[in-house]
């Protein structure tokens, strides 16, 4: 006779399921600022209000990351690794607070022209948000992360691609340097988004392979 | 009758409390910068010597981070984390280098007239600067590393205030496109130290919670 | 009569060795891409071509930095720290990153007369690449690894001082605001790859303390 003592699915200690839940919600609240963000680019009017809702939304951010972070240094086990967890959170967060850095440089810049790379851009980080939310919950049901995690990472390629075209564009076309300034940078900043985006999936690919 | 092992408060292996020394003398060294750079913007007199100073502390910083960075790999048993020594000793390093880089933009651009917010953003970074210095030895007392964090965090928030005010109105007022670029990097530059405390405040925060 | 359990230099588990191979791999190809750059700036002839070719390294080195991460989430034991690893493959990853986007701004803003300056720091560039390639196998051999990394920072704070006296020049003596922009974001890239490699060394440095 035999004694199975570690039967498979029927774990020791239960994990704390509801950092899930925390990071469906952080997504969803990303896929949120992303919306205003690229409606704000296509339809460039109230733009202040739109503005003011990306600010609302960061701040909801703000809070949820806060929730994780405290909650990860209270708790002993952790449904996946605890510095992944921090990355994770992390990454998601500077999406959002690049977002609305994105509505901060439109204010502070009186920005009332913005490039169509603008919109192109926004768009692609609604897209990457919307991967993002489709992959978290997949972590759990050991389901194909890695998919969104390469759609993430294609779709980062494409905003390398705009945003480098737009800026030598830009440099070609744009006489008045303080102009020139201001767009630049609001394209880098948009285009940095994409970046955390990926950062964000590159987590995501880390703890689906560490627990393939 | 009954043994207890592992009674409270003697520990097996005596924890290496050095590192709060140490850490202590990096926030005092860094409060020793932080005073230098506000009294450079206050009175901007004799501004070579003040920006040569700030580099001698800046130097001083580096060797201490370098110490603990040694300590901490030759160190087995440390008194909290060992990924939160390094970052907390790496954030703390970066205000400071942040602070000579202020001084160094001055020197570099030869910026004869500085806005009027650096004044205000070196002062938020000194009291920040103080804060965490009061914040440190707390860690070890198991005192309310809590509330000077959120005073941290606080003094940031005005930062970015202050920045974005200064930064906008820098964009209505200054046409020389040239001068533009010096005064924003400027205070660019200052506002990212406030960030860089922000993230030290976080790692206090972190260790404070995981030992609460 | 007593019994040697664990004898020395008789590993219980094998240790994973290919991260060493997979490492040099890495740093080989950061020194081809660091060697065309250096001759970009010292011929700057047949610029697009050489572009093109750092841009095909880049790409190799994406692929190279993958590897490395997915081995790393597949493996459970590993030569030395994970985190570590990570850390090593993303720094030496970044170097060659922007070297790419020096490469990149050449073509965006389409510089024709890029500074001397440039030719320099890329020559710090390859002198750091081809330190780090031989600080890598040290690390197995149990090497002196310090005295490389010392070159690599000494190498740091050269750049430093070269982009610094640069930047200061330039602001003497460009007069067109958009070329400034140009030429000092060529230089802030360049300077940016050798902290790069100053973190790669970093990373050597805390592997070589943990492990004397």
């Amino acid at each position: 006779m035999s004694w199975n003592l570690f039967p498979k699915r029927v774990p020791l200690i239960p994990k704390d399921i509801s950092f899930f839940a925390m990071f469906a919600e952080m997504s969803n609240n990303l896929i949120a600022g992303a919306s205003v963000l690229a409606d704000l680019f296509a339809d460039y009017h109230e733009v202040s209000g739109k503005i003011k809702e990306i600010r609302r939304i960061e701040h909801v951010g703000d809070d949820l990351t806060h929730s994780i972070l405290t909650k990860l240094n209270q708790t002993f086990i952790t449904p996946f690794d605890r510095e992944d967890i921090h990355k994770l959170a992390s990454s998601l967060d500077d999406v959002l607070d690049l977002i609305n850095s994105a509505g901060a440089r439109i204010a502070m810049y009186k920005i009332t022209q913005p490039p169509p790379a603008a919109a192109e851009l926004a768009r692609i980080i609604l897209l990457q948000s919307q991967e993002l939310a489709k992959a978290v919950p997949l972590l759990q049901k050991n389901g194909d992360v890695l998919l969104h995690c390469m759609e993430i990472n294609r779709l980062e390629n494409e905003a390398d691609q705009v945003s480098r075209e737009a800026i030598g564009e830009l440099f070609e076309r744009e006489k008045d340097p303080i102009n020139l300034i201001k767009i630049k940078e609001l394209i880098e900043v948009l285009e940095t988004a994409t970046d955390k985006a990926e950062d964000a999936a590159d987590v995501l690919e880390t703890v689906a392979l560490k627990n393939a």
